[in-house]
């Protein structure tokens, strides 16, 4: 039975986890969640993740939320397909691509999610966006990207010479960074640029890329 | 050589892993990091952690930093030694110990955090608490613990009938939250209490409790 993954090609969570499938090509199924009606916010989406966000993924019996979870499990679960991206062979470079992916969670997001959001949802909302909130974040984005650029000058990727799930955490939020004027803080340090130009050429993001079309509604 | 872990013992950062070492019996030496002359914003510490934050673990040549992923490495690493923290031997049980994990970092903490700090730093920095910060975060946290009761009304545990990672990493923020009138929020929900005196009585924490001085300085 293929898994089902219950969320939006928009969502950067969901992509998170898709291209994670993606790359371990293992066949799913997207099953779409109307966050418009807030569907994720009633039973029964609720029986499935609680706290009422998406994505989930169902694997038989087992259900999971939170993206990074789930990608760990798909890592873990296809860890002979494609790349490897837990570095399961290596307990030690394991656990450096767990430090890069928490740093990704608790510094990059959190400073890149409030920019998306200002710049791509608060006008679908009508609002203007908050440019004393956008300004706080890049703040805080800088001081995560100069460490950044530091270490990919002496690593290719964040945990090291390999793509791993620390880089590929990074790939959906940084898609719509992108789209932004805070575009020029990637391009502008040249490891981080080169770092960026190679995730995002992979092929699995390829196949995840077109459905990622918040900010084009928009155009 | 015995693993070093550079910390406090009063940081919730810090104590997670030194809960997780000694659920180990691990032998490990902690070296202090004076934070009140900014030891962690300097050379030659961010050289060990380039974001400037506590704890640092080092095994050899390993240095890892971001606590949850050190508690991963720990419980990776001595799987065989006392309980088994990441369920290693069931790939499911295993992911719901990650989902679980996620939750305390991503709604459990961020909730939490702020309350202890409007309670416990605050009035050190000489400062009045934020009442609307406290009102905000436990707003926040009451929706968390709702989501926990009904969890814990059907498994003993957060990831099931096992005391697991997701478990330890709460321990140490709750114990400070337990010093505020929060503590009714964990009283007045009677599986998420007695899941607290479960966890909080393990003697792996009973080694680290008596250093966790921060709230007791300013009685």
């Amino acid at each position: 039975m293929a898994l089902k993954l219950y969320g939006l090609p928009m969502s950067t969570n969901t992509t998170r986890v898709m291209i994670c499938l993606h790359e371990k090509e293992v066949d799913f199924e997207l099953v779409p969640v109307n966050v418009f009606t807030a569907e994720h916010k009633q039973p029964p989406f609720l029986s499935k993740n609680p706290f009422g966000l998406i994505p989930v993924l169902q694997d038989g019996e087992l259900i999971l939320f939170e993206s990074r979870a789930i990608t760990a499990y798909v890592a873990e679960k296809f860890k002979e397909t494609g790349p490897d991206l837990i570095r399961h062979k290596d307990a030690k470079e394991g656990a450096v691509v767990k430090v890069w992916t928490e740093v990704e969670a608790h510094y990059y997001e959190p400073a890149v999610s409030p920019i998306i959001y200002e710049h791509f949802v608060a006008p679908f909302q009508g609002k203007e966006p908050d440019k004393s909130v956008i300004d706080t974040n890049v703040e805080k984005l800088k001081k995560v990207l100069d460490v950044y650029e530091e270490k990919l000058s002496s690593t290719k990727y964040l945990a090291g010479e390999f793509y791993s799930l620390a880089d590929l955490c990074h790939v959906s939020e940084t898609h719509y960074l992108m789209q932004t004027p805070c575009a020029s803080m990637i391009n502008e340090r040249p490891h981080v640029k080169a770092w960026w130009e190679d995730i995002s050429s992979r092929p699995a993001f390829s196949k995840v890329e077109p459905g990622m079309t918040f900010g084009k509604n928009q155009e």
